[in-house]
C-alpha cells in the first residue's frame, strides 16, 4: 500500500493506494470518529461494493443511499435525497459520510457533506481511475446547474481516500480511456518525463497492468497534492490543472451532460488547447503532435464534436468559471511539460483554433 | 457610525452600525471586488430599500433577485432562484452577493454565496433588528429542510456588514421585539451588567428611541463577534449563543416554519431554560422570575405553545444539531450572566421543565 499526504494545515488528509484496500477495516475505521456513518453510492457501483464497504462498519451504525448513476444525475433534486436520508436517518453532526463510486458520487457526497449540517466529516472511497486519480484530491466539491456545470459546490476536504487499484478491474474500457486523459493532463503542465513514462507505458495501462496503473495514480495524486497544498482555493497554478477543461466543459455541456464522458471531453479538449497553443506559436509542432498522439493512443476522441458549431461553442465556454469580469482565462502550453494561465490571444485566435478542430 | 471588527484572521471583516449608512455608496464600494454584484432581497423590504442600495451601487454592472419573504420559502427550490438569476446573468467568480433583508434573506444569499461558483463574495445589509445583532455576525448560512431548520448550510464570512438603523422605523412590532429577544440572551448567557441595562432601557427600545438601539445593537454584535472569534466553527463556548434555541427550534418547527417568528420562539425558549435550569437547582428562583420578567416585557411570548405535546416536543428537540452521537446538549443557566452547555439531565428532568412551561 503506498500512501501520500495531501499538506492543508489541519485540513491534511492521507491518500492510499493499493490492492485489497476494502478488505482493511482498521484503515476506514481509523477515520471515523463518531458512532454513524452513510455510504453514498450508485446504482452501478453499489452491486460490486457496497456489502464490502458495509461489512468494514461493523460497530458503526450506517446506512447508505444508493443514487442513478450519471452525470445527468448531479443535481440539486439528487442531492437532495441525500439530505433525505441524513434526516430520516436522523445522523448528527459527527457523523461520517463516505463516497463510494465515481466522479459524480465523490463531488455529490462531498458537497453534501460539506454541507449538512454545515459540515460533517467525509471519506472517499474512489472507485474509477478517473475519480483516483482526480476528483478524490483537492477538495472540489458540487453539482451542475441546467445553465452551467459545477457552478453550486464548496471546497471542502475528505478525511482520508482510500483507492483500491482492485476496483479498476470492474471498469469499462471507455471509463478507462477517461481516466487516462487525466493522467495525461500531468505530464503536460508539469511532468515532461511523466509524459515519457506514459509514452512506453500506455499500452500497459491499458492491459490493466496493475504495476504501471498504481505508479501513474500515485504520480497523479502526488502531482496534484502539490498544486493543491500551494494553492489551496485556486487562486494561482492550481488553475494549471484546468488544461483542456475549458475546451472540455464546453464539449460536455453543449452534447448534453452524459453524452461524452468528463474524460473524453477533456481529452479533445487537451487537443484543441495544444493545437491553439502551436497556432499562437508557442509551442512546437513536434510537441503538438505528440500530444495529441499520446491522448489518441489511449483510445480518447481528438476532435472538437461536429455537433457544437464555432459560435455557440464559444458561447459555451463564456459561462466557465475561469472567466474574472468577463476574461477568459484559458490553459495554454509552452511545451511538453509546461503549461500556462493566459489571456493573451484574441477572439479571432480562439475562433481559428475550435475551427481547426473538427475532424 | 460605529464600527466593529469581527477577528477571523484572513476571514476578518468589518460591522458598520449608525444611521444613513445606505446613503454611502463609497462604504459600499470598498468591499466589492470585482465589477458586478447580484442585490438578494425580499418582497416586502425591496420596495423600501432595493432602489435606494441599486443607487449606491452606480459603476458596478448589478441585478436584483426578490425573493418571497417568509420562512417557510427558505428552502433549497427558492434558493436555486438566486443561482438561476447568477447563472442568467453570467456572474462569474468575482461577483458579490449582497444580502437585503432579515435573517432568511441573510441565511439564503449567504449560503448561496457560500456555494455559487464554491464561494463568491458577500456583503450582508441586515435590515430587522434581529438580523443586525444576531444572524449578520457569525457566518452561519443555510436553509430548512422539510424535517429540520438550518439542516443545510455553511459557515461563510461576509466582507462586510452593514447595519443601517434607519430600516428599523420600518419594523412591524412583532419582528421589534423578536430582536429583542437575542438582545436579552446576550445579558444573560455572559454580561450581567448588560442584563441589568437593558431591564432600565426596555421602554426605550420598544420606542425605538436611536439611542438606546445602537447602543443595545453593538453590545450584543461586540459580544457575539468575541465569541465567535474564539470559536468559529462551534465546538467550544459558541454554543452558548444557543440559549433558549433547542427550545426554539421545537417550537417553530413543531408550529410549522412561520407561524411563530424565530426570536418569539427563542423568548419562549429562554424561559424554558431558565425554568430547567431552576428544577435542576442550578439558578436561583429570582434570577429566573427576573429572566422571565424580561423576555415578558419585550412582548415576547414566554410559555410553549399548547398546541406542542411534551412527547413530540422532546422529539423535535431530538433532530436539532446539538446531538452528538445521540446526546442532546442543552444550553442551561448557573445564573443571569453565566450560561453552560450541559448533558447533565435526565429525560425525566427534560420531561418536567417542559410540562412546566404551558400556559
Amino acid at each position: 500500500m503506498k500512501q501520500l499526504t495531501v499538506d492543508l494545515d489541519e485540513r491534511s488528509y492521507p491518500i492510499y493506494i493499493g490492492e485489497a484496500l476494502l478488505g482493511q477495516s482498521a484503515l476506514l475505521h481509523s477515520h471515523i470518529p463518531g458512532k454513524t456513518a452513510l455510504i453514498v453510492s450508485n446504482e452501478t457501483v453499489a452491486p460490486l461494493y457496497l456489502s464490502k464497504v458495509s461489512a468494514m462498519l461493523s460497530g458503526v451504525r450506517h446506512q447508505s443511499v444508493v443514487l442513478p448513476d450519471g452525470e445527468e444525475y448531479k443535481n440539486l433534486g439528487v442531492l437532495n435525497q441525500i439530505y433525505d436520508a441524513c434526516l430520516s436517518h436522523r445522523l448528527d453532526r459527527n457523523t461520517t459520510i463516505i463516497a463510494l463510486g465515481g466522479g459524480v458520487v465523490g463531488d455529490m457526497a462531498g458537497f453534501a457533506a460539506a454541507s449538512y449540517q454545515r459540515g460533517v466529516n467525509l471519506i472517499q472511497i474512489p472507485t474509477t481511475l478517473l475519480s483516483q486519480v482526480d476528483s478524490s484530491v483537492g477538495g472540489k466539491t458540487g453539482v451542475n446547474h441546467a445553465l452551467g456545470k459545477n457552478m453550486i459546490g464548496a471546497f471542502y476536504q475528505p478525511r482520508a481516500v482510500i483507492a483500491d487499484t482492485d476496483t479498476l478491474n470492474t471498469l469499462p474500457e471507455r471509463e478507462l480511456s477517461a481516466g487516462l486523459a487525466e493522467i495525461i493532463k500531468y505530464g503536460l503542465i508539469r511532468e515532461r518525463g511523466f509524459f515519457d513514462w506514459l509514452d512506453a507505458n500506455l499500452d500497459a495501462l491499458l492491459r490493466r497492468d496493475p504495476v504501471a496503473l498504481a505508479h501513474a495514480i500515485e504520480v497523479s495524486c502526488q502531482t496534484k497534492a502539490e498544486i493543491v497544498a500551494a494553492d489551496e482555493r485556486e487562486s494561482g497554478q492550481r488553475a494549471l490543472l484546468n488544461l483542456g477543461h475549458t475546451f472540455g466543459h464546453a464539449i460536455e455541456n453543449g452534447m448534453g451532460y452524459g453524452q461524452w464522458l468528463h474524460g473524453e471531453a477533456v481529452g479533445a479538449g487537451i487537443c484543441m488547447a495544444a493545437r491553439m497553443s502551436q497556432q499562437l506559436g508557442w509551442l512546437g509542432q513536434a510537441d503538438c503532435d505528440a500530444t495529441i498522439a499520446q491522448v489518441a493512443r489511449a483510445r480518447l476522441p481528438i476532435h472538437a464534436p461536429a455537433e457544437i458549431d464555432v459560435d455557440p461553442f464559444i458561447e459555451r465556454m463564456a459561462v466557465d468559471k475561469k472567466v474574472i469580469d468577463g476574461v477568459l482565462r484559458l490553459v495554454l502550453m509552452k511545451a511538453i511539460g509546461e503549461a500556462v494561465v493566459s489571456t493573451d490571444y484574441s477572439e479571432a485566435q480562439l475562433r481559428t483554433a475550435i475551427e481547426s478542430s473538427y475532424a
